[in-house]
Formats: structure tokens, C-alpha cells, sequence
């Protein structure tokens, strides 16, 4: 291997293990962690956190990524891709100055108290002030990082490589246009039930119904566990420690069941990814929107198909006899499909989710643009509301408050929600051309054909593609919203009855 | 606050941090880790254990401390008590070469390995030439440390400060004389019963009685928590995140009972440490001795008391009452404290176990004098045990392949185990003087007086008086054998009818 690219690769697995070590302490943090240690914790982890921002950060690791990038004969294509990437981020980092990342990291820590006790008080103006400075910093930072056509592809780039305002606009019109007529439609029809998974399903049976539905995925156990926490996430130390964990509501069977699917699904891609390549950017996943597409394909395209079910119902029914008695499987997958509004984003059906997105995507664009200031956002909210879901916002914590995110100064993050689920409809599409039997293999409860597809046509690459390259890989096409209408139309056409 | 001690102090606490990280590394390690995530685990661990190494061992920092312990006046006898032995360290750390540590550890990887396979062969021979490394490098390791009367000093005074080869071999001759007759005496009495300790004890059961007896040692499980892993252990990532391990075994309730209480003494410790004093040397643990016994103390002059099963037996014996039926509360604590030779160290009773160590003691001070060679190893382990213990040791595995401490080139380690009980026995009877109502509260089961005292007159002073000191302030005298005997003559004389 060449000296220098050896060298890069060293410092990149020091700042992947510095890394790991946070992970692990993060993990704990939401898994184990004792009430009083959360004060220790925290500067253990900004410690860490320093050093690790501080390794990257170098400007002698600048100008060797430069030197590497002139390498470029002497590296396989696969090199000169990891320290391509890594000059990018590095250039992102070091864009914004020290300073500028300790005052904002203060004006987020200030919001996110603010908006506890907006909270707390359900009421928006108490958060108003401190989003006013978090809306300010994003701006800052869209200037700072630099765009070529708009402030808010800055801002979606951290989430989404090469992600365009200009392309999300027409994406979300589309959303507006198509889904919100079709939702309409759908609402005209006779409503399903799903009251039956809101019966008391006992705790312990659901977390190990959720472990068998892991171990059916074709998550490798022996390259994670699952265990509880307040909300459900997935985190990684290394391709080969892959943790998932699920929340349990024993009054909602579908809080535990999908969760764990959603999880898995962003776990099998993390397990997936190349354990030669950790700590270098083709060992990482591509893209937000990429990553929830795996998440959301295996939660919703197979997760909440009749096929899916077919395979599981049985066991299910087994396990909760009397829960789902008289609870035929027709009328389970109705119910786990049901389609009605609600006010909160993270409660949200399939169909509804996207109308969430839509309204905060053209929120954040505008407020980067300038067209709406905070002062006015908990009206331009729940007009969007009105107007979209027919929904009456009556206060805001139902409201404009629901979220954490922009207290975080995550702003150009919600849009990836949705990018991965047409993403996971364009690709499913794929899979089920290129695996004819696909279905029916579901149907028996045999997943590894589908595995086996994601890990040879995404997981293996890492960040080796753009997420607009991938998918011209995969489906010879762009990101096309068709395909999530098609998708949604044929479904819940055939659940109501259309 | 001085400048330069402030500098000193936040090196110290990045340090504390990193550590804290590798702390909690080890700990998921122990208690969480997927089969395969061991290998990156191993080198995150390696690669923060380096980055802790590093900023300890930095030649500038040397020179600070230099500078700040001319500084006297300035500082208050504590900030100068954690600079004089923090120097102490560096001066320690820094005497190892780097090659040398590097050599040493690939001998250490190598013994363990060694020891493993021996362990499967039953054979020491295939251990020799390894453990002929390893003690190689420990007389090396003397000789770089440096020492003033005994090479065996310098391996000691590694865990033990200011210990002495010479007291210590007094120390184990009274040992010899006086618990060998001691033994011998009980040996000719009756034998007590134990049998009813191997019944069938359910794990859930055992496990929150485990609980139940932390909590009322005082263990605060808002700065901890108790998890199941091979090996009891605990470990702290700061005072406020102090964690206990057990095991469970169904057929023997006293595994997990006195392994709650002897981890829970070693956490009482740490909880009881100065967050004020987090990464700096009074805000860590004066000795291994001085650790041991404070578990030592909990686990048998506490555990094991008649007063401390007036407080629990009732409650044991309601949640077990098939299992101990018939047995009385007398029965239960001759049972727990029954003496009866045992091949293997970690399975020995409260006398037996200083035999063992005795014995290792003595092997480990005659290497390092090169009375005898690792070569004639298995003979002279197998004489000893048939001497002190009338024992026929018929197989190495139950002989010198039992412990694996020699194999982390961990010579010098043992001592401390005795010395825990004999420092605990020393303390308990200060306290029972100090505290004359003591005995009576722990049979009700109140614990606080106790737990207080400890804090008082132990734990609150980190590493401010080396154990010598400390023991003096405590007692009034250093470390006297007379108090073990005493007890144990006066408990186990009583047990037995002498």
C-alpha cells in the first residue's frame, strides 16, 4: 500500500476508534446509564469528541490529503474515492471557524433548553427567541459552508450529498399534488379498524416476538443485540457490532413490532457495510436518505405487506391468541395499513408521514429564503396543517413544538425522511423485477434473497456512490416520485377498495 | 486557583476521560459484547489506552510537575499531596521504555495464550517456556523500576505503594506458623454442614435478592448499576458511575450472595471517592490492599457475621423456604462458614484462601530471587500445597495452571488479596471499638454507621496517606497479623467449639 495512503488510513481508524468510543458511551447512555453519571458522561464525551474533531481537523492532515488527491495513478479507484471524500468533509469542517461551532454549539444548547420549557408551558413564544438565533445560524453556516444555486442545499448536504433545493421542490410539489388527492380519495372510503392493537399484549412476549422478527431479517445477533430505551435507534461501533433498540407500549402492539423491523432495517445496512473499509468513507453509509431507505423498505414495503404477514401472522396469533382472536389476517394487514391524520409526525401513517416532511421542507426553505421569519411560524404551521390534513392544530406542542430537531439546529434533515421512503419504493420495485419470486419467498418468511440484493446493490459500496449515482446505478433512473405513488395507489387502492 | 496546578488538572482530567471511555469499553466488553464486535473493541481499547498513555507520558508534562512541586507555598497541602504522586506515576511510567512495554506485552499476549492451550492440555509444560518469558521480564521490569532492598519490591510496590518484600515475609511467616496450627486445630472437630447450599436456588430469585442486599449495604444505584457477566468485577467510570457485577450459579447460593456483597464492598469505595478530585490521584483509591479490604470487610466480618443474618435470614429464608427448610439461622451461618482445604484459590474459605496466597507469595519472592526456576514450577507448587494444606494436587489445572494472573505478567498481585483481609480485620475491630452499638444495628439490619465510618476514616481520602499511613491514622499501629487471628479465632473457635 502506498506510505501515504497508509498513513491517512492510520489517523482515519484512530478518529473511527476515538469515534467507536463515543458510540459506546452514547449507547450506554440511553441504555444503562445511572441517573447520576449523566454529568461525568457528558465531558467524558466532549472530551472524546474534541480530540476526535481535533485529529480531523488538522491542517497537516489537510495538506496530506491534498498531496494524496495528486496521487491519484498510484491509488486503486476505491483510494482515490476515500480520500476524495475525505477532502470534502475535511474542507467542510474546516469551513467553519472554531469560534462560529463553539457559539452556535452554546445558541443549541440554549434552544434546546428553551424549548423544553416551551414545552412545558405549550406554548411557542417561549421557544421563539432562541429559534430566532438558531434560524440565524443556519443561515450563517449555509454562507459560511457556501452553495451554488441555494442557502438550503448547504444545510441539506449534511445530510443528503448533492441533495437540490431546486429537485426537493418539485419532489415535495408532486407530494403535494398526487398524495394529498389521493389521500382525500382514500378517505371517502369506508374506514378500516385496527382497535385490536390497542389490546393489552404483554411485554415480554412482544420483546421476544420483536427478537424472532430481527433474527428473520437476517440480522446477525452475533454482531449486536438489541435492548429498551425511551426511543428507538440503531448505532455502530463497527460493522461487526451493530446495536439496535426498541421501546415496548403494551397497549400499542405496533410501537415494538415495526420498530424493531425499522431498526433492523437500518442495522442490516450497517452490518452490511465493509469492516476492510472502517473508518474510511466507503466503510460509512451514503447518504441519511439512503440509509432511512433501508430502514423504511423493510419496515413498510415488507413490513406492512400481506406477504410479510403471511409468513408471521401465524406465530403472532400464537403468541397472542386471545388478543387477535377472531382477527383474521386480511384483517390484521388492513389494520396495520390504516390511513387517518394525525397531528403528530412520528405517529403517522405511511401516507400521512410525507405531508409532515412536505410542511416542514417548506418551512425551512422558506425561512432560509426569507420568505416567513419564527415569529409568525406557529400560524404559517397550522395553516399548513388546515390546509394539507384538514387538521385543526389547537395547541402547539401538537404543533409547531412536536419536534426536537430544530432545537438540535438540525435544519435539511426532515426532507431525508421521505427521500428514503420513495427511494425504498424505487428500489423495492427493482428487486421485485430483478427477484421475480420475491414475494412469495417473503410470504414463506425467507428474506435472504432480498438481503442478499440490498448487500450487493447498496451495503457494499458505502459512500462510493452519491446517492443520485446510486440510484442511476440500481434503476438506471433519478430519484422518481412515480414510483412511491405507484406503490401507495396499488396498496391502500386495494385495501379500500378503490 | 494556581495556573499552572489548573493546567496540571485539566490534563489530568482528559486523561480521567479518555480513561473513563476505556472504562466503559471494558465494561460492555464483560457484560454486552457481541461475539464478533471483540476485534474492533479490542483495538478501540488499544487505541485510546495509547492516546491515555501518551498524554501522561508527554516529556512537558514531566517538566510541570517538576515545576509545580517547587511551588510549595502555593498550593494546599492537597493540590501538592495529588502533584507529589502524580509525579510519582510519571516517574514510574516514564522508567519503562517504550520497545520494552511494546516486548513486554507482546509476551504477555503470548503467555496468554500459552496458558490457555495448557489449560486445555492440563499441562504445564506447555505454559514453561512462556511463563520463563514473563518472569524474565518482571525481574527486567524490577531492575527499570528500581527498588532498595528486594527486586520483589518494585513488583509489589506496582500495586501495593510502599510495600515491602521484608514485611511481607514476616508477615506470610506468622501466616504459616499461626493459621496453619489454627487450621489444623479446626480441622479436628466436628465439620460443619453446608450441603443445604447446593440445592436448587432459582437465578431470578438469587438475583433480586442479590439487589436487596446492595441496597442495604448502602450502594447507591442512581450512581450504578448490576449486571451478569462471567466473572464478578467492578468498575468505575467516575464516583457518580460505579458499576457491580455477579454470576449466578442455581446450585450454589453462596456464589452470587457474597459476590454481591464482596463487589458491592469494592463499590462502596469508589462511590465514596471525591467527584471534586475526579482524574487526580486523591480522587482514586489508596491501594489494592486497601480496595480488597473494604470488599474483604463487607464480604466476612460483615457477610458472614451472625449479626448480619439476624438482619437477613428471615427474608433469605422466605424467599427460598423449600431449599432451607428445617435449616436454622445457626445452622446457615456455621454452613457459610465452613473450613475445609480446597485445591483452587478462588473456591477457598475464609482461612484456606491465605494458604493459597501464601504459597504464590512465596514462589513469586523466591523467582525473583532465582532460588527457584519457573522450570521445577509444578514440583515446588504441588510440595506446598501437600505441606501447608495436606493436599495432593494431582493435576495442573487444579495446580499452577489455576490462576491466569502470571500470564498479565502480573507477579506481585497476590499479596494484596491477604493483605485486603488482614487490613479489613485490623479496621473492622477499630470500628467495632469506635462504634460500640455496631454489631447490634447490622443485626437489624442498618448498615449506616458503618458505611459512615468508612467514609470517614477510608474513603474520602483517596490516595492522600499511603496504606502504611492510613492504617496508622486509623488504628494507631501498622498492619498487625494479631487482628485476623484474633478473629478468626474468636469466630471460627466459637463455630467449631474450641
Amino acid at each position: 500500500m502506498n506510505k501515504q495512503y497508509e498513513a491517512y488510513k492510520n489517523r482515519m481508524r484512530k478518529i473511527a476508534d476515538i469515534n467507536g468510543a463515543i458510540a459506546v458511551m452514547s449507547w450506554d447512555k440511553e441504555v444503562n446509564l445511572p441517573k447520576k453519571g449523566a454529568a461525568a458522561r457528558s465531558q467524558q464525551i466532549a472530551t472524546l469528541s474534541g480530540m476526535s474533531h481535533e485529529l480531523f481537523t488538522a491542517p497537516e492532515f489537510g495538506k496530506e490529503l491534498e498531496a494524496l488527491t495528486g496521487l491519484n495513478g498510484e491509488l486503486t479507484p476505491q483510494q482515490h474515492r476515500n480520500v476524495e471524500l475525505t477532502l470534502k468533509d475535511y474542507n467542510k469542517s474546516t469551513k467553519l471557524p472554531t469560534e462560529f461551532v463553539i457559539r452556535r454549539s452554546q445558541a443549541v444548547s440554549e434552544a434546546y433548553h428553551a424549548w423544553i420549557k416551551a414545552r412545558e408551558a405549550n406554548d411557542f413564544g417561549v421557544y421563539k427567541e432562541a429559534l430566532k438565533k438558531i434560524v440565524g445560524f443556519c443561515r450563517e453556516t449555509a454562507e459560511l459552508l457556501g452553495y451554488e444555486a441555494h442557502p438550503y442545499d448547504a444545510l441539506l448536504n449534511q445530510y443528503e450529498p448533492n441533495a437540490k433545493t431546486a429537485e426537493l421542490t418539485v419532489l415535495f410539489k408532486d407530494v403535494r399534488e398526487q398524495l394529498v388527492a389521493f389521500v382525500k380519495e382514500l378517505k371517502e372510503q369506508k374506514p378500516v379498524d385496527n382497535a385490536f392493537l390497542s389490546k393489552f399484549y404483554d411485554k415480554d412476549k412482544q420483546w421476544d416476538f420483536g427478537l424472532k422478527l430481527l433474527q428473520n431479517m437476517g440480522y446477525d445477533f452475533d454482531a449486536g443485540r438489541q435492548d429498551v430505551s425511551a426511543h428507538p435507534f440503531t448505532i455502530n461501533f463497527a460493522p461487526t457490532d451493530v446495536r439496535v433498540t426498541t421501546r415496548i407500549d403494551e397497549y400499542d402492539l405496533s410501537n415494538m413490532a415495526w420498530s424493531c423491523i425499522h431498526e433492523g432495517g437500518h442495522a442490516l445496512y450497517e452490518q452490511g457495510l465493509s469492516w476492510d473499509e472502517y473508518g474510511l468513507p466507503l466503510g460509512e453509509a451514503c447518504s441519511l436518505g439512503i440509509h432511512e431507505s433501508q430502514a423504511r423498505m423493510w419496515e413498510n414495503n415488507v413490513g406492512r405487506s400481506k406477504a410479510y404477514w403471511q409468513a408471521h401472522f401465524e406465530t403472532l396469533k400464537a403468541t397472542f391468541s386471545e388478543q387477535l382472536s377472531g382477527v383474521t389476517l386480511e384483517d390484521f394487514y388492513k389494520g396495520i395499513n390504516q390511513i387517518a391524520p394525525n397531528k403528530i409526525r412520528t405517529e403517522a401513517d405511511e401516507l400521512h408521514y410525507h405531508f409532515h416532511v412536505l410542511i416542514r421542507f417548506e418551512i425551512e426553505k422558506a425561512l432560509m429564503e426569507g420568505e416567513i421569519e419564527v415569529e409568525d411560524l406557529d400560524k404559517v404551521w397550522n395553516e399548513k396543517y388546515k390546509e394539507y390534513m384538514g387538521i385543526e392544530v389547537t395547541n402547539d406542542n401538537e404543533g409547531i413544538l412536536q419536534d426536537i430537531h430544530w432545537s438540535h439546529g438540525s435544519i435539511g434533515y426532515f426532507p431525508t425522511y421521505s427521500l428514503g421512503s420513495f427511494y425504498a419504493a424505487q428500489f423495492f420495485a427493482k428487486a421485485k423485477e430483478e427477484i421475480p419470486t420475491l414475494e412469495d419467498e417473503i410470504a414463506t418468511g425467507d428474506n435472504r434473497k432480498l438481503l442478499q440484493w440490498l448487500r450487493q446493490n447498496i451495503h457494499q459500496y458505502g459512500r462510493y456512490y452519491t446517492p443520485d449515482e446510486l440510484c442511476m446505478k440500481i434503476t438506471g433512473e433519478k430519484l422518481n416520485f412515480k414510483y412511491f405513488m405507484d406503490y401507495a395507489k396499488q396498496k391502500f387502492g386495494a385495501i379500500y377498495g378503490i
